[in-house]
């Protein structure tokens, strides 16, 4: 079983790296095209569970401990496989 | 419009800070769950775009030129919205 969580900054939390890709996007000819651009990241971790609601528990605790800084990021998981 | 580009090292590429996360989790309790980590990026594009196919075909030069290096990671898209 697979588990895909994706951590972001919260919504007022200036987002560096974004802006900065956002700036390089703009000089390499994408300004008309692009308003915003955020960045996260995409834990993929591979679980040995069969139970999808445990593993989804495990998943949360995992965040809250250590993959999300939760004061200034939100985190969403996925179950899949 | 948003995209959704996901980036992630290709599979047989070192990926280090999954390995760093992989072993704190073990540390941290979670060492009977956990069989594997891997860390991508995911950005989040806000686009001035109606065309769903024209949208998409910019995205991917922006993978290509800036936001994936092709030679170590894939990357996928999603338009939403």
């Amino acid at each position: 079983m697979k588990a895909i969580v994706n951590v972001a900054l919260k919504q007022g939390v200036l987002d560096d790296q974004g802006k900065a890709t956002h700036h390089a996007l703009d000089t390499l000819g994408f300004k008309e095209i692009v308003k915003d651009v955020r960045i996260g990241k995409q834990i993929i971790l591979e679980l040995n569970s069969s139970d999808e609601k445990s593993a989804k528990e495990e998943v949360v605790k995992m965040c809250q401990k250590l993959l999300a800084n939760t004061v200034i990021e939100d985190y969403d998981i996925e179950i899949v496989g």
